[in-house]
C-alpha cells in the first residue's frame, strides 16, 4: 500500500479524489500497488464532504509522515505550491502536479532536485489536461529532432474563436456566454490575453528544446482583437482563425510565440473545436504527429494527475530521466520570425500600392463596399512586415500558416 | 556502450540504421549511452552498402555475442521472427519490434517471456507507424476505464478511399494508382480486405482490455466493395467512408470489428486523410483523446522502432510493466454490436416498406432516376438489421458511427 496527499480540494483536487475513488481497482491494477488517499489539504473546512476525516490544515503533517510516498499538488500558482513541493522532494517524496505556473517557472529546478533525491516531478497535467502529452514527449518522441511544436493549449479561447466562426458572433457576446456557462472565468484575462497558453507552450518547448525557456520570452498577443468580420474573411476563404502557441526553429534559431493565425484546411489542428485542445509536433523522421483531447475539465485533468502517480508509483526507486535544463534556452529575436499575414487595411483602389510595398499577394473581397482592402501575403519575416505595413492604414492583421 | 543487432535490412531495417546513423548524438543523449548498431542479419548481401562491414547471416553470431543488449526484429512475418525473438528474450537481451503479426499472434507469451527474464519487449512501431500510441496506452492511459478504441489503422486504404472520395474515381482506378505509385503492394490482399487493421487492432485491444484478443476472432471485411456511387451519396451527406478498426465495449462484452464505416463530420477521425492513421480512445474520465501521424513509411516506422530501443536502453535492468494476459479474451457475438447502417436497395418508390420495417430512417436522394433507394438507418444490432433486411434488394450497406 502507497500513501498520497492531495494539496488543493478545489476542481482539480476534487477530481483527483473522485477518479481515484472511482476507478480504485483498475488503477491499483496499473499501479501494481493499492494507493491510498491518507490526507487533503485544504485551508477550507469540507463539513459533510467524504474527505472531511482526511482533511488536515498543516502541510508539516504530511511531510512529515513517512507513509506519504507521492504527492499530488493541484493548488495552483506559484507560492506556496513551489515551497511545498520542494520540501516534499527533498524528503523523499515524489510529485504529481498540475500546477503549470509553477512548471512554466520552476520546471528544471524542480527536475533536478527529484532527480538528486531519486524521485520523480511528474506534471503531465499541466498542459493540455488529459492528453498524454509530457509523457509522450519524453518517452516517445525520444528519437527525432523536434522542429515545430505547435498547439491549441486554451479551452476557452477555442470555445470563444469557435462560436465566433460557426455563430458569426462577437467576442464580447461570446465571452460573456461562455462566463455564465462557467468555459470563463469571471477575469478572463489569462485565458483571452494568452498568458495561459504561454505558459503552457514555455512547457512543452522547454521539454523539446531540452532548456529551460521562460515564457516572459515569449511574444504574447490574445484574442481580444479578433471580430465578426474577421472571422467573414476567414470563412470566405475556407480557413479558421486559432490562438496557438508554437515554438519554430529556423536556421537553428528558436522562435516561441502565442497568437492568433489564421490556419489553412491542411493544417493538423484545423479539426479542434470547442473546448478542445489539439497539440501538434513535426519531427525529422516522423513527420508530423498530433494529439487531441479534453484540454481542460475536471475530469480529464484529474485523470492526467492520476497517470503521473500510477507512474510515480511504478518509479519508486527510479528517477525517469527529463531532459530540461535549467539553463537559458535564448530565443530568436520576434522580428525574425517568418510567417504569412491576413491583412485589412482601410482604403479601395490600392491593390497597387500594395502589390508594389508586398510583391504577390491574394487579394480578398467580402463585395460589401466597406472602405477597406483586405489581402494575404506571402512568408516573411515580422520585422520586414512591419516596415512594409507602415505605409498604410492598418485595420487589422492576423498571423497565417500557409 | 550499448550493442544492438537489426534483424532484417528491408525497408523498415534500413530505416533504423539510417535513423541511428542521422540522429546519433541526439539518441545517445536521450538513452543515457551510447547505442553502436553491432550487427545487421538479412540473408542477402549488400556490397557496396554501409552495412556491408557488419551484415552476418546466421543468427547464432549474434545471440551468442554478450555485448549485444537489445535486438531489432524488423524481418516481418510470424516465422521465423517468433522463434529469434523468443531465443533473444531468453538470453536476456531485450527486443524491439515492428513486425505486427507477431504481436498479434504472440505478444502475451513473447511479453511473458520478457518479464520472466527482466528484459523488455516493445512494439510500438507495431501501430500506427510512427504515431506513439502502445506507449500512451501502457503508461498513460492507466486511469480509466476505456469503452472505445477506433482507429483508421492502415495507410493504403485510408489513402484509396480518401483519393475516392476526393476525386469521384472508381477503387480498381485508386488502387492501380497507388500500386504505380508504391503506396500498395501488388498483392494488395493484406491491406484492403482490411487484414493489416485486424492485427493492429487485435494488439491494440489485447493491450486495452488487458487479455489476449486473437485476431481471428474478429469480424473483418474490407473496402473493395465501396463504389463511386457510396462516395456520391457520402459526400451528399457531408460524411465521409473510413476503414476503421474497433473495440467497443458494449454492456460489458467487448466487440471488435474491421469494415468500412460512414463516419460524420463530429467524429475524430474525421479529418485523417491520405496515408495518415489516427487512433482514436474513449475513457471515462477523459473522455476522448485521439492520436495522429503517418502510420506507414521507411523514417516514421524506424523512429518508432528506435524510441523502442532508446526505452530498451533506458530500462536494461527493469521490466516495463505491461498488461496483456495470454487468456483469451472472448468478444461479443458479431450480431449483438450495434450501429447504424447507410443502406441502397434496387426498387423506387418502396420508402413505406422501408419505414415500416427499419423504423425512422433518414432518406438520401441523389435525385438521378436511378432504380435505387438510399436511406440510414438509427442504431440497431447486426442480427437485427441482417433479419429486416431480408425483405428487400440489398445492393450494399456500410455501417455509420453516427
Amino acid at each position: 500500500m502507497i500513501s498520497i496527499a492531495v494539496l488543493g480540494y478545489g476542481t482539480v483536487g476534487s477530481g483527483v479524489v473522485e477518479v481515484i475513488n472511482t476507478n480504485h481497482r483498475h488503477i491499483n491494477r496499473r499501479a501494481g500497488e493499492e494507493i491510498e488517499i491518507k490526507y487533503v489539504l485544504d485551508l477550507r473546512d469540507f463539513p459533510g464532504d467524504p474527505v472531511e476525516s482526511i482533511l488536515v490544515h498543516d502541510y508539516n503533517i504530511i511531510l512529515n509522515d513517512e507513509d506519504v510516498k507521492v504527492i499530488v499538488e493541484v493548488m495552483g500558482g506559484v507560492e506556496p505550491a513551489n515551497t511545498f513541493v520542494r520540501q516534499a522532494l527533498m524528503r523523499g517524496k515524489s510529485v504529481c502536479t498540475s500546477n503549470k505556473e509553477l512548471v512554466a517557472k520552476y520546471g528544471a529546478e524542480l527536475l533536478a532536485i527529484a532527480k538528486e533525491h531519486n524521485v520523480n516531478f511528474l506534471f503531465e497535467a499541466s498542459v493540455g489536461g488529459g492528453i498524454p502529452i509530457i509523457r509522450p514527449i519524453n518517452q516517445s518522441l525520444t528519437v527525432d529532432h523536434i522542429d515545430e511544436i505547435s498547439g491549441i493549449l486554451n479551452g476557452t479561447t477555442n470555445y470563444i474563436l469557435t462560436k465566433m466562426a460557426d455563430e458569426g458572433l462577437s467576442f464580447d457576446t461570446v465571452l460573456k456566454e461562455a462566463q455564465e456557462k462557467g468555459y470563463a472565468e469571471r477575469n478572463p484575462e489569462a485565458d483571452v490575453c494568452g498568458y495561459d497558453a504561454c505558459r503552457k507552450i514555455a512547457i512543452l518547448s522547454s521539454l523539446v528544446y531540452g532548456k529551460q525557456v521562460d515564457y516572459e520570452d515569449i511574444y504574447t498577443e490574445g484574442i481580444t482583437e479578433i471580430t465578426k468580420r474577421d472571422f467573414e474573411y476567414s470563412n470566405l476563404l475556407g480557413t479558421s482563425i486559432k490562438l496557438l502557441g508554437t515554438a519554430k526553429k529556423i536556421d537553428d534559431k528558436v522562435y516561441a510565440i502565442v497568437a492568433p493565425f489564421m490556419i489553412d484546411e491542411n493544417h493538423c489542428l484545423i479539426g479542434v473545436n470547442g473546448v478542445y485542445n489539439g497539440i501538434f509536433l513535426h519531427g525529422d523522421m516522423l513527420d508530423n504527429v498530433m494529439f487531441y483531447g479534453r484540454g481542460a475539465g475536471k475530469l480529464p485533468t484529474a485523470s492526467a494527475v492520476v497517470s503521473d502517480v500510477v507512474d510515480a508509483v511504478k518509479h519508486r526507486h527510479t528517477n525517469i530521466m527529463t531532459i530540461w535544463k535549467p539553463e537559458k534556452k535564448e530565443l530568436g529575436d520576434i522580428r525574425h520570425f517568418r510567417c504569412g499575414f491576413f491583412v485589412r487595411v482601410k482604403g479601395r483602389n490600392i491593390e497597387s500600392a500594395i502589390t508594389d510595398a508586398f510583391g504577390k499577394v491574394k487579394f480578398v473581397e467580402l463585395g460589401d463596399n466597406e472602405e477597406e482592402t483586405a489581402f494575404l501575403t506571402e512568408t516573411m519575416e515580422e520585422g520586414v512586415f512591419h516596415e512594409k505595413i507602415q505605409a498604410f492604414d492598418l485595420i487589422t492583421r492576423i498571423r497565417t500558416t500557409f
